[in-house]
């Protein structure tokens, strides 16, 4: 049962100020004094930071319970049945920003703050979720919170993970004081819904205010190793030479035509290269290479797969050199619920008519959620597209205009049966 | 006047075991123990490694000189006038093999010692030259003692080149005692011939026994610096990238292009590519990328490197990247004597029919040498073409055969009048 009218909802607007505040606040934690930040999962700023948000949530009277995996929910016990969720992550990058993560998890704050403002008491309960460990940056994989929540990793498993400096997750997440007693797997919320910064320069170059996030490309990432024969630069006449760093070289430039070839939203990305022994005058004995490669349709990501399995076996007949492939990551593409992307697309649509469906080519905690209820999320302009990185910017407005898409949007699912 | 018979020179024969067994024990200072050696100039080993050959050196009752710039030679001084020398290095890489310039260099005393057990005297003193820091590997450029000897570069500015580990050359020489008196440039020699195994698969895969060197192909390195946008890899639809790791892939793929329309000589090599940040799911923000181009012909060198210039322009505009380019290296090719490339073949066929004229792709001191007197090289086989590895090998009977070539050289060139 309602008890608020679903078309006032239009005439609410979170704290900006406040939520502007905070952001800045939780970014002084970790603070790498150029505008970015480092809070790296489960380390003593990251501890700091839970301490700060749950500090915010105990203010806000909520129920503040901690998972088996460091999942933090902060919620507010109000109306009946399983609650409307948001959340995000607090976690960055080594040379992370502001935004990213801490957006989604503060405007969630916000709108439950919002509510109780304004007097409003949502049918269901609302909920807002920090997860551990969304950037892998620390211990892989990426996502992992919200992954052990919805069943999609063993606890024990994700425990045991070992960080880049050699500790075991479950041992810093009890040296922090964040390994709760709430079991995991964790309750399926009603509904799902995450704000979020772009973190790419789609909305910025067509000038959209809002995005509706359809799903979350399907991501396949490669490392290949080239094995050649490595040979002095000068003495080793061309018709000789087994040269990795070459076939390397080919197979960057093919996966940029598989790109163009596929388009619409097919993206292809070598990141890294490596060459031994990386000098001048010497043709490498070995390369090695990273392909990432991202769509939305499963299909046409298998496509470029084997695409580029011909390749390889082609590449190494021709060129006399041996490749090794290592499946990094595979994750199929999520869909968003239908429902959910008409809500998010109709609410942004009120507060500003420049909204674009678009899927998302960065993974996020929602895409795990998706697995256990209808979810959906919302994202806003990031300028120039720059993310991990201290320049991460969004302007305040569209920071604020985003919590009340988010404020609009978790109320009406309040009111949606699924 | 000569005191020996020249068609008999071809009954002479250097004592092969103490050739091996000397490269055995040079190698054994500075041994790796995989079978390379490293020994960088003017470090202890290296200190170590000059010691015995001078030593060897004394056994032979040569005239031991040490130049300003720390060039060793010893001279057998019989007959009349300006010495024929060899020479070579003992300096090696950091992942050095056996035979590069040490071979050259013990071969030069074998013919000395082998004139003396076979009571011959040369018309003119025989000379063998050690010379300093050939390879270059701790203090750039390479090739620095031969280079100084003949005024390529003033001795001061050798002497202030400071190392990759962060000492002034001068400074080395005095503490490992081989800063000596003798006054840099140094006098020309007669003639010049060195010994080399060729580190290069040619020999080998043409099934050759010696290569008689016409020249040294002229080498021009470039390091391009590419700066593009770093962007995530999943959120950055492809027409909005600047990426830099693609352009040096197209760049490197070009390279080969060129190589192939030049054919003949040509070769062109990407030995180093670094990405930065080299992340996996980043389009990295800048490039690294080398370009090694060799020809024997200038005009041939000069239009790749135009090739590249407007490669380099057009993909800035296409791609929207921004590319330095750094000249690391540029030599002119150098043509050796055609009378000393005349009688190497003729002597290196009297052994063995199989004998190849061919430039070196590879720099040595001779190339030095060329700019003062009448010069010249002899190659022997590598096995594979490997060099600059512990894998470094040439057949004992190759390496004798080769001596036995470079004896009967300088004989002919103390008898040659230029």
């Amino acid at each position: 049962m309602s008890t608020f009218d679903p078309t006032s909802i239009a005439t609410l607007s979170i704290n900006g100020e406040r939520l502007l505040q905070r952001l800045d606040a939780l970014a002084d934690i970790g603070s790498t004094g150029d505008g970015g930040c480092c809070r790296l999962a489960l380390t003593d700023d990251d501890k700091a930071g839970r301490d700060l948000v749950v500090a915010w949530m105990h203010e806000l009277d909520l129920d503040v319970v901690v998972d088996a995996i460091g999942n933090v929910f902060g919620t507010w016990n109000v109306g009946h049945g399983s609650p409307v969720m948001t959340g995000s992550h607090i976690d960055t990058v080594r040379t992370g920003g502001k935004y990213d993560g801490n957006y989604g998890v503060l405007a969630g704050l916000e709108v439950i703050a919002t509510c109780k403002e304004f007097g409003i008491t949502p049918a269901r309960p609302l909920c807002v979720g920090v997860f551990t460990d969304e950037e892998g940056a620390r211990f892989a994989p990426d996502m992992l919170g919200s992954l052990v929540y919805v069943g999609g990793l063993a606890l024990e498993e994700a425990l045991d993970t070992v960080s880049i400096d050699g500790k075991r997750l479950g041992d810093e997440l009890a040296r922090i004081g964040y390994a709760g007693a709430a079991p995991c797997p964790g309750p399926a919320p009603h509904a799902f819904v995450e704000l979020h910064i772009e973190q790419g320069p789609v909305l910025e170059a067509e000038n959209h205010a809002f995005g509706a996030v359809t799903g979350v490309q399907g991501i396949s990432w490669q490392e290949l190793t080239i094995v050649g024969q490595s040979n002095h630069a000068g003495t080793t006449p061309m018709h000789l030479r087994r040269d990795p760093a070459y076939v390397a070289a080919m197979m960057a430039v093919y996966l940029r035509e598989i790109a163009e070839r596929f388009g619409g939203d097919q993206v292809c990305t070598v990141g890294m290269i490596s060459l031994h022994p990386n000098l001048i005058n010497v043709i490498p004995a070995r390369a090695t290479i990273t392909l990432d490669v991202r769509n939305t349709d499963e299909d046409t990501l298998c496509d470029a797969e084997n695409l580029i399995d011909t390749f390889c076996f082609q590449i190494e007949q021709d060129e006399g050199v041996s490749i090794t492939k290592r499946q990094l990551t595979r994750f199929e593409p999520v869909v968003f619920d239908e429902r959910v992307i008409d809500l998010v697309e109709r609410r942004a649509t009120e507060i500003d008519g420049r909204v674009k469906r678009m899927p998302s080519g960065a993974g996020h905690d929602a895409q795990m959620l998706a697995r256990v209820c209808p979810s959906g999320m919302i994202f806003v302009p990031s300028k120039d597209g720059i993310s991990h990185n201290p320049r991460e910017y969004t302007e305040p407005n569209e920071m604020i205009e985003g919590a009340n898409v988010l404020l609009r949007v978790m109320l009406d699912l309040t009111e949606l049966e699924f």
